[in-house]
């Protein structure tokens, strides 16, 4: 064996680790008693432990400086992708990862009671432990991969995409908001449309209807469960996807869309390039485009005109009522202003990740204090989307993300609906009869258009690389612009 | 640290990892898609050679020769059992361990057409290179521990008995059995019973009852669920138990047993001492004890009159139909000759054990050739039960045990069937108005002497001396024999 091929070994077993370890994160939320929860804490850190001793093995280490780059392209791909991976397991010392991980663990306890009685004074000072010792590890993996620290945190999520190249395009969408917002609610105030029929809408029917829609979509249920919890993920390895979904018999929407959304992460994690299996390069490209496929399922395809007009007998039948393409469209169109970034809609939804984008760089450059966060917080609200938070808990204490240690992770949200937006568009051009396919409930032309253009890279091209191939443009704002102008303003 | 505490602390990390393998292993059978499979395996794999190598490290061997065993009773049997399983890990060459698992691999498979078409001699080649290999491997660990190749694998699923303590006993039972079983039979002939009204039992009727019987004989449902597979079995881990179960709609019992089964293995496990979780001593105390768990709840508690009196009402409330007491006692105690050991009744069952048991001993001493299986079976069959299977498939190739390299095992069903009577005698011993309690559906007595006189135990005891400690008498037949004798015969 080659220092190379030894390195696959290794590599492969720590990805086979992994998935053992995301079979159990499934299991914990979708099926565990409650009563099991502590062992299962120490069960996944046993796994964690040994992947990174895995990893950081002095084996590994004389492997590397022993490799040479392989010539082919996949291979070289491979073996950068492992570089970075080994670069970050062994950049931070021991103790700073225990310390980050002590803190994390305190803020998180701390921040549930926080936000229950919105008291940001409660979880100031272990924030401010959390964001020191965050900036701490930014500088030292910057230093590393030779990026700034917060490039460095924001790569951890998605490769290939910098501050540098977001900043720009969500200033751009910020000024498209301006107008667009206002517009969109008066036309919405002009046109009065029906409502959804009320519920209840059986769990139990909506949970079959789901899984239909879900295997119609294109998810392979010989690989791949569907099941309950408190929120819906899309869980498990590529031949064994676990999606998860919820259910409010008053709101048969919500459950439909949150199956949808799944369906896509699930669908992109099982066409993934099946010869690269547990390397680095045969894994998905990153949170951004993991977004993008699940937006572009719920958001750009289901929502069209001509899937919801599919859609609607459907329900009519399954729940026995009249249910209109006109009500649907009202229910899952709806522009609104508000407070909580995870009920936002997909007009208003990229104003709470770029307020989060910004503070979160001045946290890390160490330009905001954290006991100055509420109020910035509250001004950049305002600037954006005209209202102000009535309290914190709607406010800068809404998200768990920064009070885990979780920094750089806020704009792949956006990242992954603005991709969406563009590979639909894309899409459209490339495919003629989309919508027509739309209309019959058929979304295999896009799926398969998706299989040829992303999942099949894995992570063999970053952010911008793939858009590029796939779209000949990199990131920018345009084409998600141009599909709410077209859906909310035409 | 102490070279002990080093130990400790390896071990500990060890069961961890092996949780997480249960977890899994539980997961393959209840909840995972077929398509799954394939990398379940290699997680398992993966998972299997990292807790050998955790055991076999250098480190570890280091501090075993370093260690002094502790002086504290516990932590000198935990220490004796950590040196009994580091012997076990470390005495077979890697090439024999590797040899020994493919042979297992290939027969198994081979042994699954075999016994579907009941063709012996496509097994027989695969099944002399697994019998060989077994030999081979029970020879260097019987070696290493000091003891006989039989007893070095009787030992690895119990321990604290051996096959010169179970010969006898055995002996003893065969006799019992050739006036017992016609006797039985004729006072069958002689008294018909009402038989059990005919289904269907609705599946979510029978689940939801099974759950709610299992909740009232004891088990934790915040530490454990109830979930459907193939096969029965009791899974999960101390904190987090995990029972499955099947159901048949046409007949209720089965399911109702087969949960009540599972129920007795989860209490064990849910009792065993916490102060030495993932230690060797805080363990179960090996198959056999745990098999006389399940059936002291399934065999000796739930089909005593007295809980069938319970039962016969309950059951009659849920289904909405008349089942007396009379029509469940002819359902669930009903003697019978046959050829399959798993639907075997609690009479003739020790018939199918014992002739494996000798077959295997004579297969391991060299005493049996592999083509020469099926002629001795039968013969041997015949002679304990007076019937001849009519082919293999109801013979010798019933089992997946041998085919995939289990010996020594099959001993322990009826080890555990014998202890939970003398368990059951003990525990009416002790405790005035048990059967009273039965009457009430109330297991919770013995089950609180179980608690104090088993579980509580761990692996700190071996079957014999626990046995002695809990009935004061070592393993023997008298009591399984009176109470079948009360039972069939009274």
């Amino acid at each position: 064996m080659t220092a190379y091929e030894r390195l696959r070994a290794a590599f492969g077993r720590i990805a086979t680790l992994n998935e053992a370890a995301a079979v159990l994160g499934w299991d914990a939320s979708a099926m565990m008693p409650d009563g099991g929860a502590e062992a299962r804490g120490e069960q996944v850190a046993v796994l964690a432990g040994l992947a990174h001793e895995l990893l950081t093995a002095p084996q590994v280490a004389e492997d590397f400086a022993a490799a040479t780059a392989p010539a082919a392209p996949w291979e070289a791909a491979n073996f950068a992708l492992m570089q970075e991976a080994h670069k970050r397991a062994t950049a931070l010392p021991q103790d700073l990862v225990e310390a980050v991980s002590r803190a994390n663990s305190h803020c998180e306890t701390i921040w549930r009671t926080a936000r229950q009685t919105s008291d940001f004074a409660l979880v100031q000072a272990p924030l401010t432990e959390v964001v020191n010792l965050a900036r701490e590890s930014a500088e030292i993996l910057g230093a590393a991969l030779g990026v700034s620290p917060y490039d460095a945190l924001l790569a951890s999520f998605q490769r290939g995409v910098t501050a540098a190249d977001v900043t720009p395009v969500f200033a751009e969408y910020a000024a498209f908001l301006q107008t667009a917002l206002p517009a969109a609610e008066a036309r919405q105030l002009a046109n009065p449309a029906p409502a959804m029929p009320p519920g209840p809408y059986p769990e139990a029917m909506q949970e079959t209807l789901c899984q239909h829609l879900s295997e119609a979509a294109g998810l392979d249920y010989t690989h791949a469960r569907l099941d309950r919890s408190a929120h819906p993920f899309c869980g498990g390895t590529p031949t064994d996807v676990r999606i998860t979904n919820r259910y409010d018999e008053a709101d048969v929407c919500a459950a439909l869309m949150g199956a949808l959304h799944e369906t896509g992460h699930g669908i992109y994690e099982q066409n993934l390039p099946a010869a690269y299996r547990r390397q680095p390069v045969g894994e998905a490209a990153g949170s951004a485009v993991h977004e993008s496929q699940s937006l572009i399922i719920e958001m750009q395809a289901v929502r069209t005109d001509a899937y919801l007009s599919y859609l609607a007998p459907v329900l009519s039948r399954t729940f026995a009522r009249d249910i209109s393409a006109a009500a649907l469209k009202s229910r899952l169109r709806h522009v609104e202003r508000s407070f909580i970034r995870v009920e936002a809609d997909e007009m208003t939804y990229p104003a709470h990740v770029l307020l989060r984008f910004r503070l979160e760089q001045a946290l890390m450059a160490g330009d905001l204090a954290v006991a100055d966060l509420p109020g910035a917080w509250n001004e950049g609200f305002h600037a954006l989307l005209g209202i102000t938070p009535p309290d914190d808990r709607r406010g800068c204490l809404q998200d768990i993300h920064w009070h885990c240690g979780l920094f750089g992770y806020f704009p792949t949200y956006t990242l992954g609906a603005m991709a969406a937006a563009q590979l639909m568009a894309a899409a459209r051009r490339a495919i003629p009869g989309l919508d027509a396919a739309f209309g019959k409930g058929d979304l295999s032309p896009l799926r398969f258009w998706l299989n040829e253009n992303v999942h099949h890279y894995g992570a063999s091209l970053g952010f911008n690389e793939l858009l590029c191939h796939a779209t000949g443009e990199a990131l920018n704002p345009k084409a998600f612009e141009a599909h709410l102008t077209a859906r909310y303003l035409g």
